[in-house]
């Protein structure tokens, strides 16, 4: 499996805005496993996305799909540029649909 | 919700050990609607733990399980510290069991 831990940081007062683009956009995609949108506890302008694919090759494919890449134009008006950035292997636990 | 992304840095040779130890321990805990398990894909004593929680409250009432005990007196011995840690507040997405 392939895991991605990522954090944008949004333009001041966009981050409902952009998480619902986001949500909307990755219902339905081949080889997701898990696809976690989270508020930054402490700032205001953050959102965690942490993710779990079948594959790296999944995940690159979800890229070209069009609800991805309508979420992509819509949502990165919104955004101020990205944070921390982890790649993983996910190995197991719950709620993983394997 | 509650989320949590955490590194746990483990002792040389011993990361496939403590994620047994987790994996096994962290089944039917209540109120968790995700818990992932992952290496790092860089680091060969890195594991990442990505959670999401019904609330605060039920992460901290899993912290007392037996199960949860017995893995955390086991894990403890093959730790070698923490690395980052950041609290979330999950909001949507898939693979959460809401």
């Amino acid at each position: 499996m392939y895991g991605l831990i990522g954090k944008i940081k949004t333009l001041p007062g966009q981050r409902d805005a952009l998480i619902s683009i986001l949500i909307a956009g990755v219902s339905g995609m081949p080889g997701c496993l898990s696809y976690v949108v989270a508020q930054d506890s402490t700032d205001a302008n953050a959102i965690w996305i942490t993710e779990v694919w079948e594959s790296k090759e999944s995940h690159k494919a979800s890229l070209t799909l069009p609800s991805v890449q309508q979420a992509i134009s819509k949502g990165r008006p919104l955004m101020a540029g990205f944070g921390e950035r982890f790649e993983t292997i996910p190995v197991g636990g719950q709620g993983i649909h394997v």
